[in-house]
């Protein structure tokens, strides 16, 4: 099946979506860019990935390129052109192509490419084993809230937790405590059954499986708080885990090498996954696909 | 004359210029840059400009794209084909094209794109009068050092500037010392005549311009300093300048609204400005161009 790509109103064969190399989003990475999971043929977080994609594009005072009932649209077009039924679709907005200059272009219009791939998010073994990652600092800008694709350091992190042969890295701020993975929000579950998690701030993205999975764990009445955890903490929980629209809820089991509890996927970990994926109106397609 | 690029081994009308929207440019500020300025038809600072670049691929253990000495050659042929005597030659080196992925691709061949194009660098009141500049937090990554395309912080600090009828916006770190402009270090000249400018680290981008001017003014027996100033500093400085590719030696006499000194242009900037023209070989393009 040939793939596709969108680009400024087209359909595309992927290989050839191209965008001008005067696009801010190449030269200035003044781009903002969304990731929704389709799962079992379905949207998991649709209108939440919408609605931070608002957020990021007034923070950058970026206008819409198109409606968002049109970027709804666009997504589930391309979905379907592209026969996804579990994979990812990848959306990306910049200021537009302008004469390089670090202000912002008085008339250029909004770029917007969307494009699609199959993914089997995380094996079988990643979920029975749970994941490890490494810490690490963390180096980034201080508008961590706003979703831009200026994610060099993320790239360096995740580089090095693969090169160390961790799936993740978490960064952490000079105080010691744990701001989140490098594309993904970090979580404990303290001795006493408390799950943790870091509050909203310009120090990490909000993300939107974040979001839901704290609804969710209220609504089983599970205890939740959201305060900063230090990297002592996070190796002295029960368990840890991570978050993101490509995993869902996944078990944290090592951190630098060291188990974490008993070194196993934790129970409340795979009940919220569960809880997660019920919501979303699909079976986990770890094992599925 | 029609305008031309350079893109992956091509020389292209600018306006057919274009990359694929999985480089790694675009989707992850994967990527690094150098801006050359032609003055009368030499390029200045060329070598340490290649110098600069390489120690940026280093950094981020990417390969060049082709060797020094040809592109050495490219800027050159794409300056000549553009007919640019007083101007911009614009590198840019990305990881390249890739699936997207946080971690760095095994086998991406690395994208090289250069644009050209003419430019007045200042206008003669500016040079007559000097800029002026507003300071800001510096918000940025702690990779300064390293130029990559991540320039968001710096295009939101310029737009903050121009809005505020400024030129450039000085960045200034939490213990209120200045780091450098968005594109530009900064520099004082104290009371006792001492040049002052903040030494190279992980905190600012070691301009190559700058290097030039500090060569200069030792060569010159005028004293200068490597270190942090304040911005109370720089308030009650005889004179501030900025230095930049574009920019040579530029005088800055207001910041955040008060006059620096007398709020004219210093006479040790301007003969630093004269001292480096004379080294790049070329006649001040202000007022000629």
């Amino acid at each position: 099946m040939p793939r596709f790509a969108y680009v400024n109103g087209r359909y595309l064969p992927h290989d050839e979506a191209a965008v001008h190399i005067e696009d801010r989003g190449f030269q200035f990475a003044d781009g903002v860019y969304e990731v929704a999971t389709i799962v079992g043929g379905r949207f998991a977080d649709l209108e939440g990935h919408l609605a931070r994609l608002e957020r990021s594009l007034r923070e950058l005072r970026m206008p819409w390129p198109v409606k968002p009932a049109s970027l709804r649209l666009i997504m589930r077009e391309l979905a379907a052109r592209n026969g996804v039924r579990d994979g990812l679709v990848y959306v990306q907005v910049t200021r537009g192509v302008a004469p390089r200059d670090f202000r912002f272009p008085a008339d250029a219009v909004p770029t917007l490419v969307l494009t699609c791939r199959r993914s089997r998010f995380q094996t079988a073994r990643q979920l029975a084993e749970g994941v490890s990652v490494i810490t690490i600092p963390d180096i980034r800008w201080l508008r961590r809230d706003i979703k831009t694709v200026g994610l060099l350091a993320q790239s360096l992190g995740k580089q090095k937790a693969a090169e160390a042969g961790a799936y993740e890295a978490w960064q952490v701020d000079p105080d010691g405590t744990v701001t989140e993975g490098c594309s993904s929000n970090a979580w404990i579950v303290t001795a006493d059954g408390t799950l943790v998690t870091r509050p909203a701030s310009n120090l990490i993205l909000n993300g939107i499986t974040r979001l839901s999975l704290l609804r969710i764990a209220r609504d089983l009445g599970i205890p939740v708080e959201e305060r900063p955890f230090t990297v002592a903490e996070a190796h002295a929980a029960r368990e840890a885990l991570m978050s993101s629209a490509g995993s869902f809820a996944l078990p944290v089991t090592r951190i630098d090498g060291q188990p974490v509890g008993e070194g196993r996927p934790g129970p409340l970990t795979l009940r919220l996954r569960a809880a997660y994926l019920a919501d979303v109106g699909a079976p986990d397609p770890v094992g599925r696909v």
